[in-house]
């Protein structure tokens, strides 16, 4: 019977799943995060930041370069060979909706590593708005889809 | 006048805010997140893995960790001496509510910190459990309160 | 002929060795250490920390992770995929003794990563154990196997 | 009272200790270790790799960088800027001994950044010799002084 | 008197300078590197990729999260803590000037983080501009000023 | 057709190009650069602390550690298994020139590896020798050939 926590060992003990027997297939995973923020922080990031500004630029290469470190962060994750990273920020009134799309070829899926992008691109965001608004907060970082082979 | 995204020049160019001028004064901050699962995760949960099972002091460390890396995560902000780091959990029906408090003396606060070591630590618990839930969303994130002096 | 020290070329320079024209095949690796201590504290150890606290969590989390970074820290190891790390400690009287066992499909083994674990799980559990105990040593530190298909 | 095992709060949990109303003075610590090998292998490496090559330089700079990232293996330790790092090896008959000296201003003191430090210069010794000895261990890990003021 | 390589100690080993005695002032730094390239390049680059893309911003965020690892990239250099850190590009006819200023207050100076900083900055470049000139070099590596107090 | 700039997605945002399609096969790359300083600082290096000294050593690691870290620095890059790095120096009248040769099996190429161990070895020669020589430039940080195959 499989172990309803598979990175738990019969005594309890945490350990890094073996993977071994699995084979190596293409894999991809997208996982999203919203940063809800005031109606007036959005007007004023279209008004000059978002026009000619770096803001969702270093966003999402915070969010990039988080899913190449996933493994560092999250103790028991596998370190996987990424081949394709990508980050989508979507502008909405009161939000920005971001969306982190990775892709690779592995003997797991990239589900932590969508995951981590998609939050680290959303404190990203939230750290360089942080000045002009004190009311955010991040909500639905969830994965939106993984698919295999 | 102050700028309303103090990250950005007058240019719109990222940069690490000048904060040198500041002085160096203890503060503290505190962030939550929480994950939401189904409850049967959570009874699983009790059933075993929380009794005898790492999986709490497992996300409990790496969001310890994360507090320590945050400014190598999140491009602009600074590195800053945390002298003080703790990660809570509070097992409810549905759900596992995750607090972070850092605390340290620096010339600047320690909101990301204890934004970022949430969020690792409820990234390192959804790890764990998404062989037995595949429904989970982090929601939630945000800063409690911070404080100076 | 094979040279004695194979990290360094024929005028003695350091470098990475060229494991290219090896075959990329399934490799283990188990290495242990002890580290010694006082009796008074295993049976301080007994009576509380260990059986409500983080103490063997906290130090096999950061042997898992250490594994994972070897690269980084022995500069002329290579890059090698880990599919699967664990750490695992036995208390005795007046010592706990470690060991790692790492497994991966790689051209070179895992030694390394197997000794490198076992040293940081030691060296956590002298972080958490110093406040109580200034007579600690490590001891052992060794390869225990290691196997290849 | 003070705890036992001042890393755990009283629930049992891992936390970093909080340092904030200690005084920040200088501080110093030794560390030793013994890499134990083969008589052989030492007159191989006297009678060539330690002239011309950089056997001793490599594990050297190893121990230096190490000293520098142990906040991030040791999941409890508190980041410290380090002001003075120094590894030191004495060549004998079948052991090499390694001693890690740090020095630095801090809230706390520099013992897991020396361990680290001997560590870290040690396993790098092992990697550069295991090629040509299959039973080297390292042993006598400890901290040989600490000092503040 | 004073060694003329100060990171050397008197039988030639490495070491990190003792800075313990030295006191913490403001100072700062500023470097420059020039990225070479065909004067088609910047023609492909002005009419499209700098209008609306992220080329500069991902440079610039790369140069400046590269100043805060300073001390991992470069042996002997203490970490210090950077209080500012900005990326300026200049884009010229077939050229690309970079100039990276740090400011901070510590025992040491920043030279080496505005250098590390400008040489990644220029890298990133070169990295992303690669699939379109074969021909690029990065010259002028160097400090433009450094100050104290 | 092709983008001039594959970094860039049709909006413009920066993103890891896509490798999946491409096949894993046997890649070289070679980059070089040049550390101009003053004869006399050559003259002084030569008199003693190339002779005894670790310079070249410290400089050698610097450049291998920085080539399997190259994924960290340069956002966009991929992370690919490094099987064979070494950095060759050459010293001259009035400069150092550093040569960084890296081989692998990958989807894409090592340049930007061979590139960053040359730089970084190049800044931490630099890093040793300031405080002898003020007028130090780093020059002709290039490409010298790439291979596959």
């Amino acid at each position: 019977m499989k172990r309803a926590f598979s990175h738990l060992d019969s005594g309890g003990a945490a350990r890094m799943v073996d993977v071994g027997s699995k084979s190596v297939v293409s894999r991809s995973a997208v996982a999203a995060a919203v940063l809800k923020c005031a109606s007036g922080t959005i007007r004023l990031l279209k008004a000059g930041a978002l026009k000619k500004g770096d803001v969702l630029a270093v966003a999402r290469i915070a969010g990039i370069q988080a899913v190449k470190r996933t493994a560092e962060l999250i103790p028991l994750c596998h370190t996987v060979p990424v081949t394709h990273a990508a980050v989508h920020f979507s502008v909405k009134a009161s939000s920005i909706e971001i969306r982190c799309e990775v892709r690779g070829e592995a003997k797991t899926g990239f589900e932590m590593e969508a995951l981590t992008g998609a939050s680290v691109a959303a404190l990203t965001l939230y750290d360089m708005m942080k000045s002009a608004d004190k009311t955010m907060v991040i909500d639905g970082l969830t994965l939106l889809s993984k698919a295999k082979g």
